[in-house]
């Protein structure tokens, strides 16, 4: 029988443990043994000490897992995922764990498959593709492709440091999704390993399953490779900042300058709190009493049209009493860029931990949606923030809070409401972070209980007894 | 039980019904009396005579339907598939019927749902967002968001008959897709009917259930209403023809052009014996002697840029011994694209029916594999024309044929041939037309035991008894 495993109670608390290890032995488990026998030592990582470090993403603190392994190649991933099946233990898999819904936590004492030696990376600037093992750092395809004339375009702010896997099982977004579409978008191919250590090949072709998989945080199946696609890079760029003394006058002027034929490559959006934490931060002359702050960026490859595009943003934020900046150069849009780059350090500074919300409404909401979440803040207590990506509706609340003095069950409560906000309006829970554990719970409101119940059948189809990622995306 | 239904054999024939009606009269069926008392007689086609029509798409006949409903609204959708159900009739779900796999064809005796007056368009300028009925015909998107200097980009060669639901339904591509992307990459959200009655409000989120749908060919469900991502459409356009002796030299050509940085936004290719088709029709002064033939767009909101890249083609195909001809003007672009535009009505005069193949492979294996499917159609003695997307890879071989005097068995026979050959070059067995009924014995060859029986765990999920589509794309 499938069983829908209820997860545990779940601690808010990533990076920073609050429990700590009872021992830094390591218990030796029979999973382990087999894995070590089958693998080498080098490839399992059994003790105690080494297994804590698995059992988090950015987010969300999980179980310590049974055992760790490193696979180097899809053969070491398909006698992995057979041990474990047959010592019926639930499989996790992990690439950077930098994802912000808890993807890769492990719910259960389970066997976490980290991806971070899978780093073989090709290549084929005729055929503008890449073929990436999924432990690839997703900056590393655009710095191989470059020198070809090529790049990745998706650019999920963690892109420093998380996988091509990581990425693609969350269908990571980023700044520049609006104009050049998510991870998945990039994907032509892909190699999966599914709960019964099959090996599968996959084109885009009818019947997807490549797209059921991308998305679905490991729960289908184990993506190993993938074939992506590379673009040439726009030849130029240029940056504005705009502020206003309201939200919706924000929201309208961008919609204005879409309706009228702009499309950015970047259109971001803070609050005031989000605004005046970073100034505190930077101290750079950020526009403290503005309501709203967009950073927009046009690009192209005809500089005319970039500045055109660039100057229909710039008349549609003065028509909505915009005040406009517009960089002179690249070191001025550098500049501009830097505020929204350092809102994470900027946060963390407030306090220890944040609950980062991904929620997606349509931008004729926006303004009211934005206010609405303000003031649950405000009635909660919490210092609460809000950016995010506004071509696209796609707004980050950031609840912040201290593990060790604040409640995450309360803050759990607020990201619930928040969620409720969004989905009052006709939006949705994730714009790019995944739903994971995080959001699992909110999926009853989202999703009608008919669909629910037939991604609970295709789930169950793939992996009949659950042992893929339990507990995550659907409640 | 779930039954994997032995479909019966097939008939290459479309348009031209080789069997003749027996009878004009209209059997009455239960079922038919259920629709017209839940829906009233003008939304049910139950008389012998109207039925016949719906049996076939624009490549196969397949067996007369029970019954033929044409709803008008999603509610309409949930009434028929219900009554269906009660029956125990199959659904084959039907747009216009231009594809060309046979994916609209009914192969046993179902309720055909026709989609065609579901019709209702609705355009969001602003949001860049077309919300689009499953029958609207595909020009007309594009048509009613033009006046807001916005276009649907997927252009199949049927876009002026074909509808929405259809090409959702088949992933239809066409000569934009190397540049711009095949219909689903269009697709925010979508909404279908199951198999149970139950409607599904889909966005392109995790677990993406909609992009399972899309190509699915109502095998998996029933899709009512889609939203469409709309673009503004490129400022320039210039065009080239350029011919070749070899047809390796086109494909090197290409290869090198692409490397080198061009994107174009069409790049056709015809090998001889369909040049020699269209100038027999046309009488024009096409190149009869050369072994193949390009046609190049490009595009893009500045000239120089797009002019550039026509450069850059240009001195790819005459680095390769290719002789150019660039259009002068839009008049003369024009006359050049007759030549592509004219294949179908020139492949008419030549035999009456044509099975049209939609391999795609390495562009590196191209001239190897067009040689050996020529070789191939020179041993069978039927007329084989070649020609295609060749930016994508993506080839139609076309197997010229007269119903009356010659095999449809051996047709079969030669078509699975040259799908072995793509096959055995690493490609695949469908670019934009689907599997359909045509090609779904050739899947054996084309996936993996292992990765159909996931296929199949899938289809089993959303469509336990096997009532939609039977027959289709799973073997």
């Amino acid at each position: 029988m499938f069983n829908r495993r209820k997860p545990e109670k779940l601690a808010l608390t990533a990076n920073s443990p609050v429990s700590k290890p009872r021992s830094t032995e390591a218990p030796s488990s029979p999973l382990a043994a087999e894995l070590t026998r089958l693998l080498g030592p080098q490839k399992v990582l059994s003790a105690y000490g080494e297994r804590l470090n698995y059992r988090y993403d950015a987010i969300l603190v999980g179980k310590t897992p049974l055992c760790v392994v490193l696979p180097e190649t899809t053969a070491d991933v398909v006698a992995a995922v057979r041990a474990a099946r047959a010592a019926d233990v639930p499989i996790v898999g992990r690439g950077a764990a930098s994802g912000l819904s808890g993807g890769a936590a492990p719910l259960e004492e389970s066997l976490v498959i980290s991806f971070t030696r899978m780093t073989k990376l090709t290549i084929y600037p005729e055929q503008r593709e890449a073929r990436a093992q999924a432990g690839v750092i997703t900056l590393a395809v655009s710095e191989q492709a470059r020198p070809h004339g090529l790049v990745y375009p998706p650019d999920p702010a963690s892109f420093r440091t998380s996988t091509i896997g990581g990425n693609l099982g969350e269908n990571a977004g980023g700044p520049m999704c609006f104009k050049y579409g998510v991870s998945g978008d990039y994907v032509k191919a892909l190699e999966f390993v599914d709960v019964d250590g099959g090996i599968h090949e996959l084109r885009r072709d009818a019947f997807d399953l490549a797209g059921l998989l991308i998305g679905s945080e490991g729960t289908l199946g184990l993506i190993t490779e993938a074939t992506l696609r590379l673009t040439p890079p726009p030849r130029f760029t240029r940056t504005l900042m705009s502020h206003f003394a309201e939200v919706g006058q924000a929201a309208e002027a961008v919609s204005q300058a879409i309706a009228a034929g702009a499309v950015p490559a970047k259109l971001e959006f803070m609050d005031k709190a989000c605004t005046n934490a970073v100034e505190d931060y930077l101290q750079i002359g950020l526009p403290r009493e503005a309501e709203a702050v967009l950073l927009v960026d046009t690009d192209g490859d005809d500089l005319a049209t970039v500045e055109e595009e660039l100057a229909l943003v710039e008349a549609a934020c003065q028509d909505h009493g915009g005040t406009v900046r517009r960089a002179a150069d690249d070191a001025e849009s550098a500049a501009l860029w830097r505020a929204r780059r350092s809102i994470s350090p900027a946060l963390g500074r407030i306090r220890p931990q944040r609950m980062n919300e991904d929620i997606v409404v349509p931008r004729s909401v926006l303004a009211e949606v934005v206010r609405e979440i303000r003031s649950l803040g405000e009635a909660s207590g919490f210092h609460l923030v809000q950016f995010g990506h506004i071509g696209d509706g796609n707004l980050h609340p950031n609840i912040l809070f201290d593990p060790r003095t604040e409640s995450s069950e309360k803050v759990h409560e607020l990201a619930y409401q928040v969620a409720q906000v969004a989905i009052r309006h006709g939006g949705v829970l994730s714009g790019e972070h995944g739903i994971g554990a995080m959001k699992r719970d909110f999926m009853r409101d989202a999703v009608d209980a008919v669909t629910l119940e037939a991604l609970w059948d295709v789930k169950r189809a793939l992996d009949p007894e659950g042992m893929l990622n339990p507990g995550k995306i659907l409640p």
